[in-house]
């Protein structure tokens, strides 16, 4: 058993650690901190967790956090994590940060989110199954919930250096902007509705377009623009994907199958994934066709955003950095329908 | 570790009787029975279930299923359990029936449905709370969704013979009306609307009645009416009590407490339940008021109507009948929000 | 032509009697009232407008509106209104008061919403169904959404004096709890969902027992009791009513068919009412059905709480006062499915 | 006064024609036709017209038809539209076809709607933005839900020449599948969820093809992949739009204003549309971004496909040929939220 703490565990992904945590056979919640609602029970705010979470939210210094657990998850908002984190770190305790802070190069981080750095640190991107040396690390940056379905639909074909250009139309459930009401999340505003934002100048972008860049130096096209649907959780990507060359149908298939063979939550499907499918659960489905027309090559993925897009990706990389099973507590299947 | 089989596999009891024994640590499901679907994969039906459960759907005697199986979850339609089920029972199986072939009275179940009972055969109705004998039984009929809710929101008043009048007002998901499409369930019919129906003859009535009679035989004044909402699962059932002699908040609270302090599952809040808290979980939420104007009682219960309202009873219900600890599997968080 | 002005036209009551004016043959939208939105487009706000609406919000004093109105829609909050409402009124100008302020007796308004009344008036309860002298007024308190759905259920029977007790349990759109966003109106929250609320203590119960008590004055045996759920507009209300002595289906349909039988807004059917139907519209929807077990009777009305529950019965309310015929304007079909 | 036909008149369109018929001032709704329900009152099937519209299905001739109505519209499904148009067409009779059996060159047709066409016949394809000869006409191809908002959001640039290569992305509302329940329109699969569907296949994708290469007849680099959405209406595209050479903003701007200034239903707007401020309306609202960098337009147009998408655009249509005002009795706002 270790114990593991999570910091900032009034949102939805606090919430959703807790949630996913309780199903743990090998860990233990030791304290879950907020300072606006130290002293509440952590069930007065997350009343699903009620008769399963018994302890109320704390206000603890970082110190005594890394004092008390072995492991530590870090859902503060951006600019406030990178106050935290290095003080979390040390020889026996184990960081995994929900935040953007330290996905990207500083640099970029700078620029995108047009603030200083307090703390620059390099950190892994915590998406699994791009980046296995997560198992040796001390530290993990956990990827942004677009940037996990993004990356995952086009990295088979990006590894290869097989793309020129690539759209990401994304549709995401409105959990994705937070636990606080907002005018985009009331009702009568969402329901029946889609609305698009940020249609050119989403900071996810940059998240997308480092990995893909990573896995393929030469590719940097790289487009972006997300919509929020009348869903609670969950996105879907469709990736409007152009290679250099016209690929078949069964050449994409096989690129993608061979990449993620051995990835316990990506399933390569031969329908079209949808978020029923993924709701409340880790795996990300992923499948494609190719325009006989044109040669796009269509690939959608979905996700549940709160899960492997946040608060399960970031156990899967606990599971590694503490040396269990990757799949551990997180073989549960959606809550479908 | 014991093998389970589920007899008509295809629908949502079916898929969702899987989703929670994949978590349940003592259970291996032996198989998944579908005449119509017999040799396709579980999981083209069930898509959530990809990855996690890779059997195909077969299609088998009941001797044969009695053969290969300790216990046997039986979630075909009422009229057709009844020919399945007497063939399923033998010394070494255990039998859940989720239809609702055996829940009532013989006699009242002809009246009911309108039909000649080709088996009839005594069942303990299988609302644990209520039926702790469960735990010697072999077979127990697993009670409908809307008696779930509305029986435990009136339980504890009956039982202490102070009921003379109630009104269940239930609002249902969707999906208490099975994965076939219909009319009702047509998005555009079902999104934005609410939908009373049968408004004086629900069949579950009876259920509803002849558990509270059993803890009152005097009380008999039961009246239920039936929405269906926009929402996938769920049924809040609004219980309008009216007691003998007025009642304070401070008693109701007490008899609620009291009857309910050893049900892991029941929980009596201080607030008003919703759905969104039990959402995919087995547990019952209940909270109150009573009406300083009328000394009218109202009570509200939640729960989903796919976990409490049948495959997680039905498992809670194995739990006990094999000698497990009751929430075995079971302890699970709703996917909130 | 009449000019008509809307004083707090920042809310959803505002826009939709901007929409629906749009319709009418006989009113130009004079002026639109806002003190924080002052100087912005109204269709800024209410961007279903554009194109249609170009008029800005103002700040004007009550008699700039009174000298350049023959109309005033006061849509202002309750508490507020009662300041702006007398000096509105004069003998060219006609109001429509769509807050709580002058619907009940003074002494009850007093008591229930716990403010001394500023500036007690009397004025008629602007239900036209029930009281068709509106068009002999120029002050009228438009009633309340649950209300109005609730009246006109049982009101067939109070006139007749046939009603022993009555329990209305409604469910209701969520654009009644305003146009801003809150923690009940968070997508996340209300999705999916159905939330009760106030189970014993709604204010409009006091609005309902004035009006039916006015049909019959020995009836008081009135309980409410509300929900949301997750549909933007509208309010299903189910009445559970029981009589002085059991009455037969067919009694209880001539009764209403009779009652309502000049009424263009109110369509008795004979099935069950739904929100599709009314959406947008500004009728009320009237079904029922007689329980055999117990001689309840179950009587379902629909209505959008937006139209009928508010702006769209102001403008039937004005039709009268200012001697239009009473549908002018108002015979649109809901916006179904 | 004009007397209209409706062919087929019990599916959405059919419905919805007549909601907006209701609210024309010089229309009469002579006719509803459907085999299946002849006899059956209209307001059986659209429970929204009960009250509004008095007449009844009937199964007439086309012959019959013809001789009682000034306008038909025929809203059959394609392969049967093309066995009815040609009969109904006469000196006296102006018809508007609702279905895809004109809006193609037939060889275009043939290939891919994969069937012979009965009865070839040359028709102007009813998008008025871009077809102002419509007026002159007595035969018109009521174009798609899909292209209708694809087209508007692409034309400008279209016709201006300097399209490279488009990629429509679109959302849209469960009724474009129409009235009948499938398992996509199931509730339980459509709600919280999001559907891409015929990735690269989608027969719109020839509609929009035409109409942009009719522009510019360079231009063929198309591509279409259509989404249901958890929404009863509307369908949301946003247009991934590449120029021969970077544009700015402004430029952008100024061709869209240009291009679209005396179209009283389409709405450049500076912010980004969204469904909810078009739902129930004939309005195309279209906004825009241009992306710093890779110089790609995002265009999102925003419609219903049950109004501009079809029956709306059917009565703008007809509005020009039989001589009206193109805005007459459509002048209707949104129902929104």
């Amino acid at each position: 058993m270790i114990n593991a703490g999570i910091v900032g565990a009034s949102g939805y992904t606090g919430g959703e650690l807790m949630r996913l945590l309780l199903n743990h056979p090998y860990v233990n919640i030791e304290t879950a901190t907020s300072r606006r609602l130290s002293g509440e029970a952590v069930s007065d705010t997350h009343k699903h967790l009620r008769g399963l979470v018994d302890i109320e939210f704390e206000d603890l210094s970082p110190e005594d956090i890394r004092g008390r657990c072995d492991v530590v998850f870090v859902a503060v908002p951006h600019g406030t994590a990178m106050n935290i984190v290095p003080e979390l770190i040390d020889d026996n305790t184990k960081v995994i940060d929900l935040s953007a802070d330290y996905r990207l190069k500083t640099s970029i981080f700078e620029k995108v989110y047009n603030m200083e750095h307090a703390n620059p640190r390099d950190a892994v991107f915590g998406l699994v199954e791009l980046h296995p040396e997560v198992k040796d690390e001390s530290f993990v940056a956990n990827p942004g919930c677009y940037p996990t379905g993004a990356i995952l639909s086009a990295a088979p074909l990006a590894a290869a250096k097989l793309l020129k250009m690539a759209i990401f139309d994304s549709k995401s459930g409105i959990t994705g902007a937070g636990i606080n009401p907002t005018m985009a999340s009331h009702y009568p505003n969402m329901a029946e509705n889609v609305q698009a934002y940020k249609l050119t100048t989403h900071r996810h972008r940059e998240e997308i377009l480092q990995e893909l860049n990573r896995l393929d130096n030469a590719f940097t096209d790289v487009n972006f623009t997300p919509h929020v649907v009348p869903s609670i959780r969950g996105i879907l990507t469709t990736a409007h994907l152009f290679t250099k060359e016209k690929m078949s149908l069964e050449d994409v298939r096989e690129f993608y199958h061979e990449f993620y063979k051995d990835k316990p939550f990506v399933r390569v499907v031969d329908d079209i994934p949808s978020l029923s499918a993924v709701r409340g659960s880790n795996f990300c489905d992923i499948g494609f066709e190719v325009d006989a027309n044109t040669g796009r090559i269509v690939v959608v993925s979905a996700i549940d955003n709160l899960v492997k897009g946040a608060s399960g990706q970031a156990i899967q990389n606990m599971n590694l950095m503490c040396g269990f099973d990757e799949t551990t507590g997180l073989r549960i299947a959606a809550t479908s329908p």
